[in-house]
Parts: C-alpha cells; structure tokens; sequence
C-alpha cells in the first residue's frame, strides 16, 4: 500500500462537504468536495452535551484509541481512552478527525481532485489552522453538536483548541490547549522550513509531484523527520535515553549508525515515510507556520478572547523548548487580561514537547482534575467525581 | 573555481608532513603525506614565547584575520587581531591552521589521493579532534616552537584546546576553551547525523564520489547548513532578529519564503555550498561526535587534567544551547578537582552559539584581562597591561 491510496483504504467514519456548500478557505478558495476521516468512541448523550473532539498534532490521526491501521502501533492517547479513563467512554463522546491537508483520508495533496481525476500535489490550495477548523466545525455540524464539551490537544492540536475557542467560543464549553503556542516562532518557523527544504531538494519530489510520476520522496521526507524529532525531545531526555552510547562495542571510524541516538533517529526517519504523505507534510507545516492569532486580531492576543465564557485549561511542560512555557504563559496572560475562566499548569518533565504523549501523571492529573470540575460545571451526570 | 580545487588555489603558506613520518591517526592509518595550510599574524619573538594558536570552528578556517579568500568577507575573528587588539600582533604570533580534513588547503577528502591520482571522497580515512591536533602539533615543531603560549578556540576550536592541554600539556601555557565542551552530547551528535543524512540523501553525493563524477551535493549540503545554523542561535536572537517579519506585505499561500527567517535561512544554506566540501562536512562533524575526552581517560575527566600546569580560562554563554553552560562547567569541575589554574566567565548573552564570534564585550574583556595576565606570568613584554 502506497500513501497515495492510503487515506481512501483505511478504516472508519468519512463525512464530505459538498460542492453546495463548499469549504471557504483562508487563502481565498472555495474548496469542494472535502472527506473529512474520523473516529469517535463513547457514546452522544440524549441533549449532545458530552462531546469532546481532541484534536491531533502536526504527525497524528484520527486513531486516537485504536492500534493504528497503517503501523499497528496503539493510537496516541490510547491509554487516557477507555472507560474509567480521563477520556472516559463511559461519560463522554469523544471525536477525533484528520486535519484538512492530511493524509489519512481527509482530503489533501495526495487525495484525487475530482476535476482532474489526478492527486492534486502542489496544486491543492495552502490550508491555514483556521481552515482545518472550519472542517472540524461542519463535522460538529453534521453530528449534531451545537456545543462541544471540550477542544483538547497538544502542539498543533492546541493550535487548533485556541482557534476555536476564539473564533467559535459559543461552540465550545472548555478548552485545554497543550504544549501549544498562539503563534509559531521564528524558530518554530525555521525548523518547519528546513524540513520542507529537506523534502523539496530530493529529486523524487518531482516539484511536488511524485504521486503522477510514480516515485517517493523518501529520504528528504526521512531528514525532515529526524531534524523534527530532535526538537520534540529534551536534551536530558536524549542524555538520559541514549547518552553516547555505541551502537557496537566500538567506534567503528565511518559513517554507519555508530552511536546509539543515530540509529534511533534513522529508524524514526525511515518508519515515517512509510506512513506519511511528504506534501502533507509541507502544507501541515505551512499552516503551522502561518497561525498567529495575536495578528489575525489587530496585533493584541487577549481580542481574540474578548468577552469569551469558554473555561480554559492551559498546559505546558518545563523542558519542552519547541513550545516552551513562556508561550503558553503568553496564552494565560492574554486570557487573564479578558479575565477569562482559567487555570494553567506548567508540568515538570523532563521529556520535551513529546510529554504530552507520554506517561506524565502530573499532566493527566490535570486533565483528570480539568475536566471533573468542568463536567460538573456543565451538569454532565458523574461531574466531580475524582 | 570549485570546492574540488579550491584548496590548492588559495592563499597562504603551507607545511608537509612527508611519507618519512606520517601522521598516526587515531583509526590505525598512517596518513602521509599530509598538507596543512596555515596563516601566521605578528611575528614569533627571539625565545619562541609569544605564540598563539587559534582554532577553528566546524565551518571556519585559517584565514582568522584577512577577507577570506572565498568568500571575500573579514576574517573570522578580524576585529580582534591586530596592533593594539585583543589578539595584538605587535606582541603575539598568532598562528591558525586550516584542520586536518578540512577543504581550504589542508589534505581532507577533497583533496587528492596521491597513489591514484583522484580525491580520496570516503577512502579518506576518519578523523578525530586528536588528529586535527597531532597535525597542528607538527605544524608548531616546523616552525620551531617548544610551546605555545597559549591555545584558543570557540566550539570545536574549544575540543581542540581542550585536547591540547589533556594530551600536550608541556606544549601549552595557557588555554581557551570557549563556548564549548569535552564530549559531543547526544543532542549534537543528533544534530550531527540530520546534517549528515542530509548530504548522503542527495543523489549528487553519489556515495561520496561526486568529485569525481563531476558533481555536488548542493541541495543536501545547504539543508545540512540550514539545520545545523538554527543550532547556532538562540530562540531569542531569531526572535528579535526576524521574529514573524514577512518578506512581502502578506502572505502569500505558497511555498516561497515568506517568513524573512525562512529567507535568511536559505541564504545560509546556499551560500555554504560555494566554499565547503560536503565530505569535509561529514568527517568534521564525525571528529566531533567522536570527541569525549573523559572517555579517553578511563571515564573521568579530571584524569585528563592531573597534574596540569596549563593556566585555563573557560567561557561559555548563557543563551548557547548547543554547547550549554553545564558543559563548560563540567571541565572547570574537571580541572578544579585536580587544582587547576582555572578561571571560569559564563558570559551573559542572547545571541546563542555564534556569541563566540560577534562583538560581545564582556567577552572581549575576557579575553584581554585572561591573555594579559598569562603574560605577565610568562614574563612577556608588555604583561600586565590592561
């Protein structure tokens, strides 16, 4: 299986705006038809009080909960998902769709634009965070939702929690943005470049595209990863993993995996592009690249959040420097110069901006203690309990 | 001119290590003969006491205070060279030699194989810092100097000084390590691999024979300089360099560089690949990885240093993140254990990495007051002035 087939084949649930009503995008287009792939576990409530849509990062999918379909690996927040979990199927609908742009069947670069019958490469039009949630909103639409519970996630998932509780706050009771920023940095923005420029310099990119002319452009696609990955993991995390520790029982004076932080990198590099579209990954970075909430609101970030009843949750991790604290702290400031409705913990952890994904019981005890209290504030039947 | 000739070409005197007493690398091959190219500042005084030897960084070279011959920018440290300067040249002979492996004259993978008449690409054999200083260590003996009066460089000129006073302590007086460490973390050798990768990625490296296929791996090589130059400054130094500056009036839905930060970025890159080699950039980067000074001494640091004679000053700066403080502090932890000259300055800067060579005066000021007082104790003419 290609990742040119890849989205169509895989499992579960397809909502698809239509060309009735199609998708108006940032950049001016009006895009149609649009699949949006999603996954849902738990179950609506009679008055559809109890939905929570977690949004996925820059990498992620919609296999929140289910070993996913294309590497067989649990889903990214597998184990807050259950009954008795934070995200407890028993009390809450949980829902979780393929951003736009993506490539696990929503439609993106690598889907077929049904005008031409061909992938539509670089001629899909750049998608902006706003975008991807103005398709996550049709879908609210069309499960019936008027207002969610909660909009969680990390990374570019908290991008998309801060856009929708700006833009859409009657749409949203509470909101936790994680290991987030409202607006990507310069470095953000550097390192997000370097990994476009890693894919567009290999030949078998094709100027975008590869999908027509057979080929894959895998190895920039893999540096880009490894250049990525270095920066969702803490120096002390790496110090702690790997340290300088030899692959063999020598150095073996070449240019093979010596050390064993290289070999770990080479297989994150490689595994993902066995599982990721490489012009996915160019316009998903590009709208990271682009989200900053503070200018879409005349340069003041606590306008975007005038007058919001949204209850907010903000969560950063002290060791994460892709999207340190001081961004999240940004975030609270804006929000408490509304005075909004927040709390806000930085976790200590030394495992970067990947801790979000990761075992950190500081962290999903404050999910867990969030969400109770949200809950009862919103009469959800066994809010508060601990 | 291209980088395959370019050494031979340029400016400046040489030295040669003949095939009557090669150089004994660390990876068991004895290299000869082997170039190295050299510029010399100020002239040696009549008991040979006055000498420094400044080394270079990953990407610098021999010309520390002339326009560099390639480029036609100022040398790497000119402002601080010349009668009156920090480096003052009515009272030192400053010495700088390109590294062994390097591509601006001394042998290194580019240059010729003078057994078959075609350049050694990866029949080169790999280096280490002790390789580049068992070079320099010639190059001193051929110009007649017993010892140095000290030894300086900034990053992996700082492994090199670093080196030189664990391996030849009666050859130095004094030593600088600045912005720098004792071994390569996993973090920078992870960085180290991404830049490599980049570079094999390309089909152009042709397995490292693209001099002699008549080719260059430009594309990898400027995704290698665009990742590593990210590491060379600080979060807050692209903040207020680029911030979210565009190029243009406004966004442009596309994959040109918008972001002035992306731009710069992109210049970096490009402009590398017209003056280094790309497999001068793998073995240079491989020498650093393979750096760990500890582990050459049993696995403690201190025994590098028993007994040490050499006056130390080492610098670091507080918003370097590639080589942070701590390493710093780990080698004068090193060195005051086994009750070393040390003095130890964690100079307060924004700039990231690159601190080493922008005008930061209290750096500046470091250096002076640290070289003058050696001096002093040297009983140089002119010691103690400040």
């Amino acid at each position: 299986m290609t990742v040119h087939d890849q989205g169509a084949a895989l499992p579960g649930p397809r909502f698809t705006i239509d060309r009735e009503a199609p998708l108006h995008l940032d950049c001016g287009v009006d895009l149609a038809p649009v699949t949006i792939a999603y996954q849902t576990y738990g179950r609506l409530n009679a008055d559809r009080s109890n939905a929570i849509l977690l949004c996925h990062a820059l990498t992620g999918d919609q296999y929140v909960a289910d070993p996913n379909p294309v590497t067989g690996k649990p889903g990214w927040w597998q184990p807050l998902v259950g009954p008795g979990c934070i995200f407890d199927t028993d009390r809450y609908f949980l829902i979780c769709s393929n951003v736009l742009g993506g490539c696990m069947g929503s439609t993106g670069p690598s889907s077929i634009n049904p005008d031409t019958g061909r992938p539509w490469g670089l001629t899909f039009p750049v998608i902006t965070i706003a975008d991807m949630v103005r398709a996550q909103i049709r879908l609210i639409d069309h499960l019936g939702i008027d207002q969610l519970f909660s909009v969680i996630g990390g990374s570019m998932g908290g991008m998309q929690v801060l856009e929708w509780a700006a833009h859409f706050p009657h749409r949203v009771f509470s909101a936790v943005p994680i290991a987030s920023a409202a607006r990507h940095s310069a470095q953000n923005i550097a390192f997000g470049e370097v990994g476009r420029q890693a894919v567009i310099a290999d030949p078998d990119w094709c100027r975008g595209d590869y999908l027509n002319e057979g080929k894959m452009p895998h190895n920039g696609l893999a540096v880009a990863r490894m250049a990525a990955h270095i920066t969702y993991l803490s120096e002390a995390a790496l110090h702690r993993k790997f340290g300088r520790n030899l692959q063999g029982r020598s150095l073996t004076y070449g240019f093979d995996a010596d050390f064993q932080v290289e070999s770990y990198l080479r297989y994150q590099g490689s595994s993902f592009v066995e599982r990721f579209d490489a012009n996915s990954y160019l316009y998903i970075t590009r709208a990271m690249d682009y989200f900053d909430l503070a200018a879409d609101h005349g340069g003041t970030l606590a306008n975007a959040f005038r007058g919001t009843r949204v209850r907010f949750c903000v969560v950063s991790f002290t060791s994460d420097w892709l999207f340190p604290t001081e961004e999240s702290r940004a975030v609270v400031r804006a929000l408490n110069a509304v005075a909004a409705n927040v709390s806000f913990v930085e976790v200590e952890s030394d495992k970067g901006h990947d801790a979000f994904l990761l075992d950190e019981p500081e962290f999903h005890a404050t999910l867990q203690g969030f969400l109770n209290g949200a809950a009862a504030h919103r009469g959800l039947p066994g809010g508060g309990r601990s």
